[in-house]
């Protein structure tokens, strides 16, 4: 029996142990600030398999020294992050596998048909918040990992699993992984891609624009300046940016299925205190997206600068610009060359499993993996079952079929990429 | 020493004790559910003049009994009206001056110069919230009368002086007056018109727009709709509306100065949670101008219809239509003809006050004088002094000036409309 029937041997009669690892891990809630018991079930899971555990809790002084560092948090006391360490026997490749473990909140409950943290199992799909982003994509390189050590397969490369806080909140578990010095020969990202391989990450920075107006009372509405009428003028102003950033990407094969490559997104309107009053602040809040062809300072400052033309299209910006900052997460944009070694064993594992070609594209929102591509130029892909469009909303699920084939193409990988000891 | 002579020179004598009474009333902070201190001192001032009060609470259970009563209170205890009869000795015709004791909230206190409720005289300005909207109208009323009193001009006709409750909150105030059986031949209401007659009175009525939109990730917005867009749309189709219906004041002289005779504002706008979603609902209020030729119903309907036409304008809104609901306070529209002898009086006695034209508009906004003619017929005018423009807002106040040229204008209107027992 070859290693790869092997392994699909034991992924197929173990299902069960991968399946109540997942709903373990989405019954416990583990957003920002409450990810010690999700991390405990990680930990113990990976011990039990006999890799060696580094659990730690980022220091906000070590953080600091990176310009990189960004969170709202003043500390992450028990919220750890897990590395373990299966370290291989020697001249092969390493790789990181990274995956986050906090989840966004719930939101309103009644949206939910169940319970938000249920791991309810209906047909093929296990139901909850974080079964898609990304506790799905965990568990299928965590049971890739563990069919290798089953199997009792050795590798010549070491391999790194990482579970991480904060990714939600701009990467600080991440960040803090690489001050501590894990690096590697590449980087995996599950993140859900619909089993799509993304070498390029869309970056994202969020982005706060008020625009003013002048009080009067509605009845004599024309003695004002609506901030609601200004602030449509600005939308249509930053359409207008979205279309120019979006031509420069228009030759690039990776985002040809794409209708919007870098999205500009307002996500947000609040403006006015009275229905009979004519508003004089407009805020809104958006996602700025970033081009892995750019930094997030080009993409911040052609935002800020764009803003400023506003004043040719009206003059009320003349006197009263609006005014732009940049605040909460932001997510730095990756890539991996497309004909990286790396790409190849991927793709190779890919073929083997699903006996056909993988979908290559660029992906739309951001992930840890620009931290590893610009700070330690590691090459990362992010690859992943599930889909974002049921990512940070109700009802959230994963596909466990498509969970294990991605477990399978994941272990598949890692022989290829860190090499058997024969 | 004619009348005319003898009150003039009493005002002119007297004003200190009708800025300390409007000092009083400033400082006496009577929002909504919070009027009892400041009919007291309306109530022991009249009472010292000699009138006859009736101090009454509204009740619930008379007032549901009216079509016309809208509040959200369940209780006016400790919110009393205040009616002060002056009789006449016979044969005149009867008037009510009518004003409202309850103020708007202060709103954000950063905005104050002075404290809200000061009642700082700066030059020729009294500052406070209610200064204008209107105290100072009030005082303006009470010091015409004080000037007849205390002339001992006995008039034929009833004086009513009405100070009461709720009319920024759709009037239950007047309307439990009117219950009451208090009716006249004329009705003057002396709000902010910077001392223009106002024989015709916008209605208005408030009325909150659900836009829905889809759901997705800001990095795959094209996945979504935007509720932003599309509220875009519907403002822009609202503003239509507007258009359409100005248009039918255009011949109208009283609105001849007015650009927008009966704007339609929309005065709030929410939506979206997440600056990374795309935002599936948004929520517009304003405010909607109802023209002194139409009922609040037929409004209201006609908006109601404008707003199914969107589908015309775009498919989304076929399977998602937007939802109207109308909310909070409302305020009839109202009118006298423009020939009523009462029209004269008071313009005769402008003009002697003055020595000029006064300006005759229709209002910009409503009053409790919709509820007098609407349900009882009675002839209405508003006139007063101050301007809407600082009315709701910070650093409220009023021109002294104006208000005792006010006073002058309505002692003499009573002694013409009223008659004099020679």
């Amino acid at each position: 029996m070859d290693l790869k029937a092997k392994i699909n041997d034991y992924i197929q009669k173990n299902k069960n142990k991968a399946i109540e690892l997942l709903q373990n891990l989405v019954r416990e809630k583990s957003v920002s600030g409450n990810e010690a018991a999700a991390q405990k079930i990680v930990s113990n899971y990976l011990q039990n398999l006999g890799l060696v555990i580094d659990r730690f809790e980022p220091t906000i002084e070590e953080l600091t020294k990176s310009s990189y560092f960004i969170s709202e948090r003043t500390s992450f006391e028990d919220s750890p992050n897990i590395v373990a360490i299966l370290k291989g026997t020697g001249n092969g490749r390493s790789i990181i596998l990274n995956g986050h473990i906090d989840v966004v909140p719930e939101g309103e409950i009644s949206g939910w048909e169940r319970h938000p943290y249920s791991g309810a199992i209906v047909g093929n799909r296990l139901f909850g918040r974080g079964s898609t982003d990304m506790k799905g994509g965990n568990v299928a390189a965590l049971f890739a990992i563990e069919a290798i050590k089953k199997c009792n397969i050795p590798l010549k490369g070491d391999i790194y699993f990482e579970s991480v806080i904060e990714e939600e909140s701009g990467g600080a578990g991440t960040l803090a992984t690489i001050l501590r010095g894990y690096v590697a020969d590449a980087v995996l990202i599950p993140e859900p891609t619909k089993m799509k391989i993304f070498p390029k990450q869309q970056g994202s920075v969020w982005f706060r624009i008020k625009v003013k107006g002048k009080v009067a009372h509605g009845g004599t509405r024309y003695e004002g300046v609506s901030a609601i009428e200004k602030s449509i003028m600005v939308i249509n102003h930053i359409n207008q940016l979205e279309k120019v950033r979006n031509t420069r990407l228009l030759d690039d094969p990776l985002y040809k299925n794409v209708p919007i490559p870098i999205p500009i997104n307002i996500g947000k309107i609040n403006g006015g205190t009275w229905p009979s009053s004519v508003s004089d602040l407009v805020t809104l809040e958006g996602r700025l997206g970033v081009s892995p062809n750019e930094t997030i300072e080009e993409a911040k400052l052609e935002i800020t600068r764009w803003l400023k033309t506003l004043s040719l299209i009206d003059d009320w910006f003349i006197e009263n610009p609006v005014e732009i900052e940049f605040f909460g997460a932001r997510w730095l944009p990756g890539s991996i060359d497309l004909e990286h070694p790396f790409m190849e064993s991927l793709k190779k594992s890919y073929r083997y499993v699903y006996k056909n070609e993988p979908i290559i594209e660029a992906s739309p929102w951001g992930t840890d993996g620009g931290l590893f591509t610009q700070i330690k130029q590691i090459p990362t892909i992010v690859f992943g079952p599930g889909e974002t469009k049921v990512a940070h909303y109700p009802n959230e699920y994963i596909d466990l079929d498509e969970l294990f084939r991605c477990a399978e193409v994941i272990a598949y990988t890692l022989l290829d990429w860190c090499g058997v000891d024969e």
